[in-house]
């Protein structure tokens, strides 16, 4: 049996000694909730292989609060498995141990600092757990009272329930202080109750720093069987220590080396020599998944499909190879289509209703689960989870964006539900795939090179029906692109995607008539981007024209300009510029600029130009 | 008085009429809340000046369910105010009848049509009535069941609440059907009582079509003066309609022409010469406020400032001239130091707490009410209020966004709170204004020129202390930059901005010492960009390195290509391409290669390499 006692001591003094020597750091959020994570962790609930934290039978533990850190790390240091040497590298330059816990550090199991997410990060492990894995193992999720301010735990709590994620505890530190003074409600526990079990959690009240209770706490979670338990721990930030101990004004400040001495006096003799000991878990196996091979595409005597359709055909296609992918959808699953996918594997869709941060969130638990989420709503609306998405990335997410109903070619519905700006959000992520598909053929294709890819990976689709361009045998690549037409005459190049693509065919047609001829390239790929070929284009044609349905900054005319940067040429960027709103959609690509019309316009302006300068 | 059971009947009429002729939209979405809000209207409860949409003592009204706007425009249609032939031009290009209400049409108080917003809006259209105009007009926000999933509602619960707005009333229209199924909760309405009263607020549970009760609700509200009401409506989708009624499958839809035959057949006859009748409010004048003359900018003798802290000083200075600005935080007011304007003008600033959708959403309602929001919170934190922010320029907001903590340069906090895709964010919005300072002048400068501008402005700020580089009586217009070196024999321009302008000046002196001259330019204003300063730099120089604490995707580095894509440069990005992690600032500059070290390196490349062309 452990010493608790005796481990939570330790593990203030690692938690006040590490932050004081990095001189930044959260000490008081973290002595708050050691007595808690002391209990949950050393007290003989936790389940845990510490040689092996990829073992899928762990249970897992998130810290949403992540500013707590120094307890985070400290915790693992009880368990002997870092030392304190390595605890003093704590914030610095290339130590696994940074500020906020990021996956550098092999214990952490997502990246956390932004608040509000850890519940649904949970919660995506818990539904993989009792859903998909079929194991046994529990997640348990450390939050700050501050952070229940934040819409997105509501949407986590409401999930969990509706999933009955009985093996999802949350526990929550209400140690009454945010950052700049005292939060909504203080230390009114009961209004946290009510909310809680309004939601329809089982909800426990208890105090944080009463080791018995907390023991008795998680026994008794044990006994609730049909809905996820929220342990509401009534703390003081920075228990332990009299002269920091609920005081305002020591929010994410370490304690300066003479208090530290005092602190320490405090805590009195600290027991190096102890280790915290955590049971294994049950060796068990997820369900078993088996690959098998796939039909191929077959686009053949089709006309016209929307891509958004066959981003939902694709997801049945492709799902026999990949066994392990989750389809989730913010209530929109018969406009995005992945409706196709949940009629054929209903077990392994999960509606996740209108609340997209937290479909963002479930999806990156599932991600490190190591399933393949495809995550699917309105273009538009994936904006709605842009910190989560943001924070994915330091997570190493493997999760698989679609934005559906993009641009002004939605028509009639107007600019609420017109993604015009998806682009240039999911571009800005490190080492991010962004895609966007002309027709059904490609769209297939590149929804399987997408589940192929390790990473994040995000495809935009399109409302309406568009022709088919593509033999079903063409291959698709992540940074390639298609050139359609080419002739040695070309006076531009004209680079689209998606809807344009078709406009810029239309262009071609009338410009051939009057012996106008332009390259046109389908630039399915806008990231990673096909340089060679948009360089070998500005070097044949002497001018690139842009087309696309999509706001300027950050879109598809920016990419190729980033592209061609080190090889200057003359670029035209055809984009949406103008207050959107509701009509047809060709009446918009008209209104906007980006249609076959424009693109005429505008090359002939050039070919006019270059006639001018050679006379 | 008027005769609701008739007017419920023309509006229902109207509702289908219009989406038949439309070939889209929302008509049973409208015939649920038919009843609520004939009852609303024109059963003596609402107040509104009709011929004055802008009378400030008017009540409010928002469709957080956007997609009703069937519905919004026939209940103006009823009242007098548009006709039939109008109605029939509902989503046709140019009508001001959009698929989703937009401020096209003179009735919409705020675009709508992304769900979830609504309430936000209203709260703060509500805290501007109590706190801010004090007048008595109140705010009703019509909310669909399904869009109670979204956590920004709670996030709205949370805040009307502990602002004790007693003047917002929310109706709950729970038609029980989602676009492509069930709610969570279907018809159980308990569930949302229970939510929305732990939530604080009060609750009247009531038939949706009963006008009685409606009528009733209405005015018990009134009675309920210390807290905001939820009206919690049972309703039918498609309500009046049989073959529509309760039924799955028919969201979005619009009758056929022979369906709508049936539809009018089972509502009978129609009286089209009823005008339902709405009283004006009383003539009272918002608190006035008188704007005053300011002290000048003043940081003479003054070293290093952060441009975070010298944004908090300029909320104070500018203050006495915009007696209608309004300061918002979300609970970092000590970090972003807008804190600064809450010691002085505690009546005037707003703790939003940890809830960024809120906070936007509550902004945008206090813009509309023809005050000044200043909203500020960790950049990186603002990408949780993304859909909020692209939906507010739908409205044509008028809000100031403050994001502190840009890039790398924080530090040891890590990746988490680092933002590196800001720039991009606002970079995408139509007309949108981005600053971003290198120093407490020029910030403070343009903290003033932000409030002076109408329209969205953002400007980032930087944590760290950085020199002042200008003298106080230095102009700083949005659109502009400065020059800071210059010299005939520049190699290339340095463009610069916030905290890589000091790197830039760095990397100036250096490389002066070995005889290479570099033109640095001071970027302050990405968006508008000054592109007659880039152009000529790009002629004289004949190279440009930009340099940035933020991503590529939709940074500096393309906001400077867009602005040069005409006139061909070769154009060189230093920007944030590596997982960034935790570690000194100095360290991360230069892990990122956008420190004076990596300028120096580039330039002397360029100088080589010309060298090089020239032999």
């Amino acid at each position: 049996m452990n010493n608790l006692e005796s481990l939570a001591k330790l593990i203030r003094y690692y938690s006040l000694v590490m932050s004081t020597e990095a001189g930044s750091g959260h000490p008081t959020s973290s002595l708050s909730a050691a007595d808690l994570m002391t209990g949950l962790l050393f007290g003989g609930t936790f389940k845990y292989d510490l040689d092996n934290p990829q073992n899928p039978n762990n249970d897992r533990l998130i810290f949403s609060k992540g500013h707590a850190s120094p307890l985070f790390y400290s915790l693992w240091a009880a368990a002997g498995k870092v030392t304190e040497k390595e605890l003093l590298s704590f914030r610095k330059f290339n130590s696994p141990l940074e500020g906020h816990p990021t996956p550098a550090f092999r214990y952490t199991e997502a990246a956390t600092g932004s608040l509000g997410q850890g519940l649904s990060i949970g919660a995506g492990m818990a539904l993989n757990a009792k859903y998909v894995d079929k194991l046994p193992y529990r997640t348990y999720v450390l939050l700050g009272d501050s952070e229940m301010a934040e819409g997105s735990q509501w949407e986590a709590m409401e999930l969990a329930a509706h999933y009955k994620l009985s093996n999802l505890l949350g526990i929550m530190d209400v140690n009454r202080l945010g950052q700049r003074g005292e939060t909504m409600y203080g230390h009114d526990l009961d209004v946290y109750r009510e909310r809680v079990t309004a939601f329809g959690w089982g909800a426990i009240v208890i105090d944080g720093h009463h080791l018995p209770q907390i023991l008795a706490a998680f026994e008794k979670v044990k006994e609730i069987t049909d809905r996820p338990v929220m342990i509401i721990a009534k703390t003081l930030k920075g228990k332990g220590v009299s002269f920091i101990e609920d005081k305002n004004g020591w929010h994410g400040k370490p304690l300066k080396k003479e208090e530290l001495s005092r602190a320490l006096e405090e805590l009195g003799p600290i027991d190096k020599t102890i280790t915290g000991q955590i049971s294994k878990p049950e060796n068990r196996k997820p369900t078993e998944q088996i690959a098998q091979k796939l039909r191929p595409v077959s686009y053949t005597g089709v006309k016209g499909v929307a891509t958004r359709h066959a981003y939902g055909s694709a997801l049945v296609r492709i799902s026999p190879r990949f066994p392990n992918m989750v389809v989730l959808d913010a209530e929109v699953s018969n406009s995005t289509f992945s409706e196709l996918f949940k009629e054929v594997h209903h077990e392994r869709f999960f509606e996740m209703y209108i609340a997209e941060q937290n479909m963002v969130g479930m999806a990156l638990g599932l991600s490190l689960r190591n399933k393949i989420p495809f995550v699917s709503t309105f273009a538009a609306f994936l904006s709605r989870a842009f910190d989560q998405i943001r924070m994915s990335q330091y997570s190493n997410a493997n999760i698989k964006f679609c934005g559906s109903h993009a641009g002004v070619s939605i028509g009639e519905d107007g600019s609420s539900q017109m993604g015009l700006e998806d682009l240039a959000m999911f571009r800005t992520l490190l080492d991010s795939v962004v895609l966007y598909p002309s027709d059904a053929v490609s769209t297939d294709k590149l929804v399987e090179a997408m589940a192929e890819h390790k990473g994040i990976a995000y495809i935009r689709t399109t409302r309406k029906d568009t022709p088919i361009l593509y033999r079903n045998d063409e291959v698709f690549r992540i940074g390639g692109s298609k050139i359609l037409r080419s002739n040695p005459k070309d006076v531009a190049a004209i680079v689209a995607a998606g809807i344009t693509v078709h406009e810029a065919l239309k262009a071609y047609e009338e410009l051939k008539k009057e012996n106008i001829f332009i390259r046109v390239i389908d630039l399915y790929s806008i990231k990673p981007i096909d340089a060679a070929t948009l360089k070998q284009a500005a070097k044949d044609t002497g001018a690139i024209i842009t087309v696309e349905d999509h706001f300027e900054a950050g879109g598809i005319g920016e990419a190729v300009q980033s592209a061609l940067a080190g090889q200057p040429v003359p670029l035209y960027s055809l984009c949406v510029r103008k207050m959107p709103k509701s009509g047809k959609p060709d009446e918009l690509l008209d209104f906007e600029e980006i249609s076959a019309k424009a693109i005429i316009k505008k090359v002939k302006e050039i070919a006019k130009g270059r006639k001018g300068s050679a006379r």
